[in-house]
């Protein structure tokens, strides 16, 4: 994970990478169905072979301690997958 | 849609507005699914409300005729859900 500003806004970045298109939209689901639970949502980019997470707590535009859980549980959904 | 320059290629791309994160998701596995018919893929990034489509042609870096018609189509697909 990348801490990256954006528009002024500290967010926490990274990118995961897969063998084509249809397992980054099936990760972007998995990391989608982790956000509703949570009712904390990233901006999530897929792509052909990679998707880019990114968290950030839109209320004070910055990091909070959750972002970085977030970020940790994002790394279990991939491990799921192996 | 709008003609945007990013890292030096010219690439398509609009933002469409949903009621929730449910709903933008529901819509990028829609252009997912409108992707892999036609083995051309976009980035997706999906966020509470919004997902932002980017068409290009990675090929050429750049934009062909098929983005354009790739774009209409996913037009088409915001349209069927309405």
């Amino acid at each position: 994970w990348q801490i990256v500003e954006r528009d002024g806004i500290m967010q926490l970045q990274r990118s995961f990478t897969f063998r084509n298109f249809a397992q980054a939209l099936d990760f972007t689901n998995r990391v989608g169905e982790l956000a509703e639970s949570q009712g904390h949502h990233p901006a999530i980019t897929t792509e052909w072979g990679q998707v880019t997470v990114t968290w950030w707590t839109h209320k004070i535009r910055g990091l909070h301690r959750n972002d970085f859980i977030m970020a940790a549980r994002t790394d279990e959904v991939v491990h799921a997958n192996v």
